[in-house]
């Protein structure tokens, strides 16, 4: 008997390809150095993660939610372990979300955060698992998940053992949950959400059912009482958690919660399984119904694992060395978190801007977009890679327009957050529609981008400062420091794109007038500065100009989260002309070449983060592209915590490392040529979805004689000679094999 | 046609008796003196009661909630209005409940009471009706109640106009509330409950549905938002009330609220109705669709009016100045607040001490009782005027301790708060069994006082010291300001009780054991100071012993709230046994007499409510009963807000006014008997429910030649010289006339 278990397991694993890709995610990268990934256990595009909650309630971290900015559950840095929280983001620079809280402990029930919590030891991470000790009790904590549940598994000590749910603390700044105690082995509630980058107007509940694999012994809810003023003389609660228990009717507040007790033997196991929805308590116990695997945590670890597995394995890579794996599949890993699914098991997910119920039609209905950091790169990476999924994407995008009567631009769980500027889901929409992925309302969509690239006034929900931009064809500056020429920049390669769409769909004025709209970013150009620089609505530049202020995301007159240096090439759409109003290709590159040589480059942000591929637009100047970016590669990006060089912007930092790193980079979405570069492995092949690219795998082969070498001797498509530094998509999409010869020097 | 319908509304009147008692009521009496009744709009036992909240909020208050200890949504003292809470306490000593408030404002919607507050101008209220002007906003405001829902008319200026909701403000310490704005006329939440006397352990939520007669313009829900640290920075509501426009899911946290604005026409009239229940939404909607007027608050209100008059009506006086009557009835009115029905109209409840929901079979289930308070003298008149009320509230007693274990001490809402001391519901039981109300569950109740009268231990949770008491026959004082004698003399008295019901049910072993424990109290008479005086666990008096101490609700030892002189006399089922121990009638009745004479008597609290009528247990000495009666009837019991000597304990002063002045008074629950006295009116006519007391109407007359005539001459009862100071139950509730003929000295 034992033989044959031993078997099935040896079979399972082989199944499951031994953890093949999944091996070489270190899901620590990017938790420290404001990355702002985080390692909690979660499959690919899930609603749901389970994260260890580490920000708040001890000076023995190193950083406090409540201290500073701060927009991730966990980090690196903290030690003082305060749950495990079911809803978060990854990677984004705001707070939100962060709630749901489990947590074990031991001995009287203490609801007091700042008390319960525990110093983590020996976490461990891999795609779709997590766990860690915690010391003060002697509890070893797993955690892994499906698309809409997370489980978690306590390892207890003999005694009094305690499970908690709190719904108080979060990462959002939102507050307010209700809680049920439904019988001594469920629990069902709803916490309030939404108060991303610390703004309101996004508030939305999410509902959770949660199940234990064991009864309670005892059970009840708490909450934190306000502090009384001369009544405090009397009440034993003023400012004090309060136990309520036993207590079986709903519980609502501000900081509340429940616990679960047992009588637990030695290294006894508890596990607990959480449903999610956005929809509704019932919702959740139907994902919960639909996707538990009956307190089975192997068997839905293992799942997790399979799936992480084949979403991988799109791409494999041969050579290396075992980092350059690690950062390249962690990277992949974290293009997969979001934006991630809202629908229901039964398809259910709230409407965008409203609290209508809505269905999807067998697709799944996609939210967390951050939309002016993922048009740039990471779009096209899911268009060639995952092509249902960003299908899906953009589907899901075009029905929040039918929903709410807008594209979006930051959209959180139904909701736009109006963070960030532009109008960031034209280029997305048209790169797909021009990558082949075609199957969407193309209509709803060019009306839903004609709208907001036309309507005058400040309603414009996407561009309220249109109107100087469609007279004068630029955005003024009008505050000290507003964001003007950030603002302009965006219409411009929105606008672009809306010119390309209206190219393709026939509609040739609106192309002309489109493209016409798209050039307006000449109206910045300062020849003086030979940069980009602020204009009034006189039209008369900025005085007072410093094209190096903004760094280190000080404010600065025009520019967002960035110098003028960092916007100035920031018109993919038009190198050419961006080319001919800086003298020529020679200024250009000089010019291109300073940013890096003086330091005035930012990896860490996305309005430069196509610079170091546009040498590639002038001929003989490519090998300063595969310099720069292989010295960027090898600089910015480890296998370590800090391995992000900043915030990864739902997977956009990742998506220029995973294309960097296979030799190519999509400079100008909506312009579907790759630039090249050379590749850091020895052998890429790309698992082509075969319903959108039907066809041949595509592999992508490197030789070189020496590790160091980063330069292009020579570029072969399918054994001929390729002699461009670009490739197109569709080409690329065909399959086949391209090869890059490498040599030492340029 | 018009003519026609004054003819209706004239029959209407005819029918309503043209208020013809309901005229006598003057809700503001109680309202300052610490009496804590309110003007709110209730109907008789009502679950719901719309009432003036106006303890909160500003300065210009003369009392503030969070200021000191505070028990009443409604001061007299007070003008600052912010709002009008629809479930409410009247006449009792502990903060609880005030909560679902409703308030009128113009203009933009603010959710701060301290700011959206109003001076109140122009108060008026009749039983089941209030109206008040909001000076801020030209409002007037009117209010009137079924038994389970609440309606508010609403006279607007011409303008933007709203309602708001405050789930936050409440005169409970309990906090968490939720809010669903169901569509642009309805609404529904839940609030919760329950910190009674600042104490924990007694929390339940609260239902409502509520309806506008006119659909709001615009809608949205509140919360004020916890203060934030370092985010306060970049949060715009940190600290502040945020508003969620046009937000339709549940919202739930510590302090909020939800608001329907309108636009209005001057002196237009908005409507709201609002169902209540302590089951769940669902019932409140029941119990809104069965009680509901749809908007008629003219005829709600007269309804309301007509139901007061029926139940008043049951005592019809004559003779008297019209401030006696209006002091008579507004007591007998406030004997009709507490205990209230808590079924809803689909019979269900929920059930003592659980969450468990239960359905009455017939009979309403009642709740509030203060029964410390009400043993005494409230509930012997229920039996007397109100036979069916008072077996109900028999019968619910009866059914908590099926449900609990425990028959009630303090019940509020199903919950067992646990304060004052004793084990009062025997005496209640019994006495109304002894009157004939035999109709409950006399084995199960006999259990339930067997039960606690015997149950050794701590966790006897009606009598935690009983251990000493059964082995030494009395408490002994152990900690320096405990209420050892008064648990002692509580005891004493139920277990008297106890023994006559024992008799009454032929268990006469039973009979004689708790006889023998009900005569313990001399243990704690002290020869040296003729007074009760604690002892000691080693049988040792108290050293340091005053009887004075405890005035003024100053602690004492051995002494609830009052001092040894208080409750000396507090042994009304064995005065001849005190007036033994006392050395005999002399001595006792000087000593009575020195605590009228020396200003130790207590009229405001209910230890001493009796001693005025111990007079007439000796034979020439009833004229000091109708002598100091009369005194305290006259100098205690005002026309006037400040007309309640102190807290009415849920009716109990005022059945002691009603029981005074109309000449009787049972002095000893259990005891059928009733102390007669002077009455003060020319003739009282007593209409007996005939489902109880079949028969002739009783007839109080009384004759004298001078207003001023306050000692007995004569009693005849039907013709015949009545001898007796004394008349029984019995002999009373056969109906006929007892006729008083006075004098004008003793």
């Amino acid at each position: 008997m034992k033989r044959f278990i031993g078997i099935s397991i040896l079979l399972f694993f082989c199944f499951n390809g031994f953890g093949q890709y999944s091996q070489y995610v270190n899901p620590f990268i990017g938790t420290t150095n404001f990355g702002t990934t985080n390692p909690g256990a979660i499959v690919p595009r899930g609603m749901v993660s389970v994260t260890p909650f580490n920000v708040s309630g001890s000076d023995i971290n190193k950083y406090d939610k409540d201290a500073r900015w701060w927009s991730t559950p966990y980090s690196w840095d903290n030690s003082y372990l305060t749950g495990f929280s079911h809803v978060n983001l990854s990677g984004v620079g705001c707070p939100e979300l962060g709630v749901i809280l489990l947590m074990p402990t031991t001995g009287k029930v203490n609801a007091d955060h700042k008390q319960y919590g525990s110093v983590m030891k020996n976490q461990k991470a891999t795609p779709g698992y997590y766990a860690t000790n915690l010391e003060k009790y002697s509890i070893k904590a797993e955690l892994s998940s499906t698309k809409r549940t997370g489980i978690s598994r306590y390892t207890f000590p003999k005694g009094e053992s305690n499970i908690l749910l709190n719904l108080g603390l979060g990462l959002t700044n939102e507050v307010g949950a209700k809680v049920r105690i439904v019988n001594n082995k469920e629990i069902e509630g709803s916490r309030m959400t939404g108060t991303f980058c610390y703004n309101d107007g996004s508030e939305r509940p999410v509902y959770f059912v949660a199940r234990f694999s064991k009864p309670a012994k005892n059970f009840g809810v708490w909450k934190n009482m306000p502090k009384l003023q001369a009544e405090a003389a009397w009440s034993k609660t003023s400012g004090e958690y309060k136990y309520y228990d036993g207590f079986t009717r709903e519980m609502f507040g501000n900081e509340i919660g429940a616990y679960f007790t047992f009588d637990t033997e030695e290294n006894e196991q508890i596990i607990v399984e959480v449903g999610v929805s956005y929809v509704s308590i019932e919702n959740a116990r139907l994902n919960l119904k639909a996707e538990s695997n009956d307190f089975d945590f192997e068997k839905t670890r293992a799942e997790a694992e399979k799936e992480w597995n084949d979403i991988l394995g799109r791409v494999k890579v041969a050579g290396g060395t075992k980092d350059q794996k690690t950062i390249f599949y962690t990277a992949l890993y974290h293009t997969q978190i979001h934006p991630n699914i809202i629908n229901d098991v039964n398809g259910q997910y709230p409407a965008m801007e409203s609290f209508e119920i809505k269905e999807t039609n067998d697709c799944n209905r996609y939210t967390v977009f951050s939309l002016w950091d993922t048009y740039r790169n990471f779009h096209p990476l899911m268009a060639l890679l995952y092509p249902q999924e960003q299908l899906d994407m953009v589907r899901s995008m075009v029905d929040m327009y039918k929903e709410s009567g807008w594209l979006p631009k930051w959209e959180l769980n139904s909701k736009e957050t109006h963070v960030m500027e532009g109008d960031p889901s034209i280029p997305v929409i048209v790169d797909s529609y021009l990558r082949g992925l075609t199957d969407f309302d193309v209509e709803a969509a060019y009306a839903a981008m004609y709208k907001s690239a036309t309507m005058e006034g400040k309603n414009n929900k996407l561009r309220p400062d249109i109107d100087h931009y469609l007279a004068e064809g630029y955005v003024p500056i009008e505050e000290e420091f507003d964001n003007s020429v950030s603002h302009a920049l965006e219409y411009y390669i929105a606008d672009w794109n809306l010119a390309q769409f209206a190219k393709a769909l026939g509609k040739k004025a609106d192309y002309q007038k489109f493209l016409n709209q798209s050039l307006g970013y000449k109206n910045y150009y300062s020849k003086e500065f030979g940069v980009l620089r602020p204009k009034l609505a006189d039209g008369t530049f900025l005085k007072n100009f410093d094209p190096k202020q903004g760094e280190n995301f000080e404010p600065c007159p025009g520019f967002h989260e960035g110098t003028s240096w960092q916007y100035t090439f920031c018109v993919p759409h038009d190198i050419k002309g961006l080319t001919k109003i800086m003298d020529g290709k020679k200024n250009f590159v000089s010019k291109l070449q300073k940013v890096f040589d003086e330091d005035l480059y930012d990896m860490a942000n996305e309005p430069d983060i196509h610079y170091p591929f546009l040498f590639n637009y002038f001929k003989g100047e490519e090998w300063r592209t595969q310099k720069e970016v292989r010295r960027l590669v090898d600089e910015y990006y480890k296998n370590a915590p800090d391995g992000i060089p900043g915030n990864d912007d739902c997977g956009t930092l990742s998506a220029w490392i995973v294309y960097s790193m296979m030799g190519m980079y999509p400079v100008c979405p909506g312009d579907t040529d790759y630039a090249l570069t050379s590749p850091v492995f020895d052998k890429i092949t790309i698992e082509l979805n075969q319903e959108f690219y039907p066809g041949k795998k595509l592999e992508i082969v490197t030789k070189k004689k020496n590790a160091n070498d980063i330069y292009i001797k020579s570029i072969k498509r399918n054994g001929s000679n390729h002699s461009s530094y670009f490739i197109n998509h569709d080409d690329l999409v065909k399959g086949g094999t391209i090869e890059f010869e490498l040599k030492s020097s340029k």
